[in-house]
């Protein structure tokens, strides 16, 4: 395993996995005790969307693994129109790192990723961290044609990251506040920076998100048969994957637990990054049985 | 304001505090930089119902001050009706103390009186954590004649604080062990016990709930004009007030995180004492102007 000297997604190199004729873009920094943490990336997100103040804080106790899906970025590859197809990229990934068991931060699709990895292969996932996602079965998943997203999406002011902090923040002054710092923190890496994702890639993610919403049998059947210890973190008012998904999840998942933010939308995790990573590496650091911490 | 030499509710003694006629009874012990925590009882419960394991780590940081309502244990008078009844008995007796701010723990019922108190007299309180409980104009609240919890109130076999290991946990084993040594900590006080309820406090207190789940105008109007910082802990598997509850609750209430335990019932707190007290004490001890810590 190769390890980069710097600890900061502002400065780590992007390097390329060579594995079955895929290459896969990925950063790799930090150093501790803990089992590597895989991050899983959102919707048309690269490398360069994590959030150092989310990554770096979490660096210290443990490797932090940024994952490009195939078709993101510098990845190889068509971009998958399931989740299940994406999550195959994950655990071939995976297999080329010889990482044998991680944890997983899973954001919004990375966390359906999560989901799926963790039950295509349960031994490869020891703790979960699900933020702003939906299991297998959920409602309004990701819907960009509706009025209160579209209308962000479609204004030609909201130009690159800008749109982030429409549709990832509640419409509070303090929460568009935390938003604008969070765009800010983006844009501190200044280097080797990731191609942002085209239309092609919207088009196959929103089919994903599509398929997700399927279920067949037993609603949430799925998440039932995870006994993996969950954290399930959530913004009270998600308008792109709503919070009663979080419910859904973490009720059904047999061992989560659920922290749910106030004034705060999918982005919960950029908008209290040092909550948020003082929880999740609390989180990570348990033995305890139950996900409690 | 007099302080406890101990530091444990299994050795403070019982105080009484005669305020305008009436007498309370109460505890009072620990010490600290935070503020004073009061803590508000269950249906019920008396003083002798709250959990060493969850007071005293608390206790460690601040003074508790656990308080008996009109009508419970030691305390006189006749127990109110409604919810607006008992919140008078409690900020009365903190104007006896003198206490002119303080954090408030509710727990149930008491987390009804907590939002109440918040209402009339918002300066008193600081900061709130408001364990399985509900928002007025909230559903299905402590209706003990549900075949799910009749049946283990009527068995005959559930004498005693034996029916709590039954209604304050969820079915399964570790929830039922955790219940077990909850029931055990709470007869680890030998002497200068509270006498426990009788049937009329149950009577008033039940018709106190059947008040608190109507509402006009808007539903949680109340709450969403409470600006205080509240963290909101509920159970998933709670059948006394089902966790939709706090989600409401902490949906509508401005400034609120929710932390929701897995395995657990109405009694999480007394089932995670480690988690919940470190979480809890976290929240106290934080300034930050949103309820995140």
């Amino acid at each position: 395993m190769s390890s980069t000297a710097t600890a900061s997604n502002t400065t780590a190199p992007t390097q390329i996995l060579q594995v079955s004729g895929h290459s896969y873009a990925y950063r790799r920094f930090g150093n501790g005790s803990g089992l590597p943490l895989l991050c899983l990336q959102h919707f048309t997100g690269t490398l360069d969307n994590w959030d150092p103040a989310v990554t770096d804080p979490l660096a210290s106790g443990r490797e932090v693994i940024l994952f490009e899906n195939a078709g993101i970025g510098r990845s190889s590859g068509d971009v998958p129109e399931t989740v299940a197809g994406m999550t195959k990229h994950a655990l071939a990934f995976l297999d080329g790192l010889s990482l044998a068991e991680c944890d997983v931060l899973g954001f919004s699709l990375g966390g359906m990723i999560a989901q799926q990895a963790a039950q295509d292969r349960p031994s490869i996932v020891h703790r979960m961290i699900l933020v702003g996602t939906a299991p297998r079965g959920g409602e309004d998943i990701m819907h960009l044609e509706k009025p209160s997203l579209a209308k962000h999406l479609q204004d030609p002011q909201n130009r690159g990251y800008a749109v982030l902090q429409k549709i990832f923040f509640a419409p509070t002054a303090t929460s568009q506040a935390a938003g604008g710092a969070f765009i800010s923190r983006l844009m501190q890496r200044q280097d080797d920076r990731e191609p942002p994702s085209g239309p092609n890639v919207a088009k196959a993610q929103t089919a994903a998100f599509r398929e997700w919403e399927h279920f067949s049998g037993e609603r949430f059947a799925d998440v039932k048969g995870l006994r993996h210890p969950t954290l399930v973190v959530q913004g009270f008012h998600d308008e792109m994957i709503p919070v009663r998904n979080s419910y859904w999840l973490a009720e059904n998942l047999p061992n989560a637990a659920l922290l749910a933010y106030p004034d705060a939308g999918h982005g919960s995790l950029f908008q209290y990054p040092e909550s948020f990573t003082r929880q999740a590496a609390a989180f990570l650091s348990s033995d305890s049985e139950p996900a409690v911490f």
